[in-house]
């Protein structure tokens, strides 16, 4: 066993769940990505950033870059780095510690940008407008003044990716780009910018999976030619070196994950990122093996989760939307009796604001996601707040969304009848709390609050406690 | 002419055109409410901030309380204040520290919240989950961590609504809601927490247009002995006094414009808000009329204004996400020889994300309004990056978005044969900026950014320089 062995993984998570939980758990990632499946869904970033800060230290991060690549729903969208090329480099510093400090109040401790690599003419169109321009001077300036934004913000910026992908005329994603330009012409060019920033304390460099004939064969990720002969002898880097995603089919179609592992650790790297989560078990399992069986030195594995704890314990911090989730959990009360089967008939208000200052509706439209998250919802049924629900029969149990059911009898006596047309009723009153006194002989739950949150974390509880 | 009349009032925007800067120019309204038509477009929110930063120094603030009430998009969703009621009200100060933190790096320096009424059992939905509770206590001590919350982060909070909205049966924005309590009663309740919030430090109050038959015979916001003899005097509240939205029903059914502000101002209060921007030339002139003759303390008037423009000098900062209306416009490179006509034909790629590093699409979906803000659009056409623009034949003059036409020739000759086949063509390159060199012979911008602003901005250059 290797003590903390998975610090030296970075995995994305498009999903949280269940297994997403157990699986960080078990292999202790030294950093998580939050990709966009998670981070376009409220409920599924306010409940994965408070399990992440209740369960260790990691790097938080996300692809937000600012413009063509922007995944945190909750940062005002950027002009992208091609515009910011063109202001002075003030202006990119005011950017990156705006969306850095953003970011840090949303949970994230570290981000994968600025990218530093040039334009080119015919680039894949993966560069696009994320690069500041095609003059290394302007590009190392800026990304500079981008990388110290988010470092006084409190965010760790991965600077990308070395040693430069803009001349790339393919998509690594797709595969490897081949790259004809020289050692020499790409220290005038494309390294310039990462030498720059290496001289003002980049603490993070991510590689690119991109060959470059004129340095070595093999793809610059697993290169000792490119990462430790040029990035830490020659540029003096000393801070984490974390290769792009290994999925990548640049690299995945070409290397076995055992050649991945040992080139580029031997190679000077430091943490593998995987964009797919499941890569995660495999690649863990793989490493800790081959340092059991003498292939991969354990010392040059240990010296690597060093260097990521030391860089964890310089960003963590404690704040993160998770907060919600407790304030959410300490607002419900539950008076029930019955358990709660697999399959339900929900019953929903149709959405709607209630008064000026009211903007609820938005959080009727999650409803159905999240009963879908934890239920096999068999039906839907939507109701007029001022009737209340009618329906003839059901054979599923009913969850029964009670909004303000107080404003018409008809509304109370419509609630309370669906006991005797299904096997079973819970009804969650989420606004007016005053509503309980209609179904005190019921089961019920109040949640003091519309927001989905709050029925994410009863239904939590529901499945927590077995109810 | 009485010097900064504009002071005293609080206009709100709920969209933002030449019109409007114009308005804010002639008035200069002590403070701005940015309402959900400017908040829930990005590009309207970039310019408005840009503008009133050039503009002057105000007040700019939102009805964004967190829960129920929620307008500005960049905040994480709050369970809000009567799931907060239940916690310790170190979270409620973590909750308001967080969203005015995000607030002031938008741009804000004020918001209407937090809500301090008390919730009452049949109260009209308008409180819902807006409130605390329903102990005084709980209300008193959440809501002083609130103010201090946004205060400590540059944000001045209004709490609201006084005398204590909570009785109220019928929502105030539709007729005017009686209470029957007593003052005896009020104090021990209602009251309290605004008391409380006071003695702490309170520097901006709303009050509401409810009748407290108790205290007065016409409604709190205008109510010489709720406002003067209670608010004032009693409780020593030494800051703003702001009315809640003029256009409500509960006062705009009941009292002309020159009683309100005659018995607003003789009562105590500073600022009027008005909802509806359309007031404001109203109220402004009625009000300069009424001091011109007589009818109202000129003294009075100077008074408030000094007062509001003391709390704007405290809280005034030039921060906000107008800097990329500047950022954008720094990135335009324009090669025009034709004036554009009111009536187009826009061409626009189908909307896609080019690689797994491309988050634009998103942007496309925003280019149709944008176009229809400046322009008679008589068609759309739709077109394959990969293939070009496609058309027979347009009687309109083109506006061409060109996304990396250089991927094929087919593409490029489709976009330069729109020459041949309307009145005139403008090749806007949003992505690319090399595709430039296809277009050389003919009238092109570079915007080198797909975002929105990026778009606004070039139209907006046109409009100005009437090209």
């Amino acid at each position: 066993m290797i003590k903390n062995l998975g610090k030296v993984f970075f995995v994305g998570l498009n999903k949280f769940d269940d297994e997403t939980k157990v699986m960080i758990e078990k292999y202790m990632p030294g950093g998580v990505l939050l990709k966009p499946g998670v981070l376009s869904d409220y409920t599924l970033t306010v409940a994965a950033f408070k399990f992440l800060n209740e369960t260790g230290k990691f790097l938080i991060s996300s692809d937000h870059e600012g413009g063509q690549m922007e995944t945190i729903p909750y940062i005002p969208s950027s002009p992208g780095n091609l515009s910011f090329g063109f202001a002075p480099s003030q202006m990119i510093y005011k950017y990156t510690h705006m969306a850095g400090s953003m970011m840090r109040l949303i949970g994230f401790n570290n981000v994968f940008a600025p990218v530093i690599d040039l334009l080119y003419e015919g680039s894949a169109p993966v560069v696009g407008f994320r690069s500041f321009g095609k003059d290394p001077v302007v590009v190392a300036d800026h990304g500079i003044h981008a990388m110290k934004g988010y470092m006084d913000s409190g965010i760790l910026p991965c600077l990308k990716h070395f040693p430069g992908h803009g001349r790339a005329k393919v998509d690594s994603h797709e595969r490897i780009p081949v790259i004809d330009a020289s050692y020499e012409e790409l220290q005038k060019t494309d390294i310039y910018p990462f030498e720059k920033a290496i001289d003002e304390g980049a603490e993070m460099i991510m590689t690119a999976h991109i060959i470059v004939k004129g340095i070595d064969d093999v793809p610059a990720s697993i290169s000792k030619k490119v990462v430790k002969d040029i990035l830490i002898d020659n540029l003096g880097f000393k801070g984490i070196v974390i290769s792009d995603a290994a999925e990548m089919k640049a690299l995945s179609d070409n290397y076995s994950v055992e050649e991945i592992l040992k080139n580029f650790f031997e190679a000077g790297g430091n943490m593998i990122l995987m964009g797919d989560e499941e890569l995660l078990p495999v690649y863990y399992k793989t490493l800790e093996r081959m340092i059991l069986a003498g292939e991969l030195s354990k010392k040059l594995i240990e010296g690597s989760i060093e260097k990521v704890e030391t860089v964890i314990g310089k960003y963590h911090h404690s704040e993160s939307i998770g907060f919600f989730a407790d304030v959410a959990k300490k607002a419900l009360k539950f008076k029930i009796r019955s358990k709660l089967p697999k399959k339900v008939h929900v019953v929903l208000p149709v959405s709607k604001n209630l008064s000026p200052a009211d903007t609820s509706e938005k959080f009727y439209e999650k409803y159905e996601a999240i009963f879908k998250n934890f239920f096999d919802v068999v039906k839907i049924t939507e109701y007029e707040i001022s009737k209340g629900p009618v329906i003839e029969k059901s054979d599923e149990f009913i969850l029964d969304i009670v909004v303000d059911a107080f404003r018409s009898e008809e509304a109370v006596n419509n609630h309370i009848s669906l006991n005797e047309k299904a096997p079973g009723v819970l009804y969650i009153i989420v606004r007016d709390p005053y509503d309980e006194k209609f179904f005190k002989d019921f089961d019920c739950v109040v949640t003091h609050s519309m927001n989905p949150i709050s029925l994410y974390e009863t239904l939590t509880i529901f499945k927590e406690v077995g109810l």
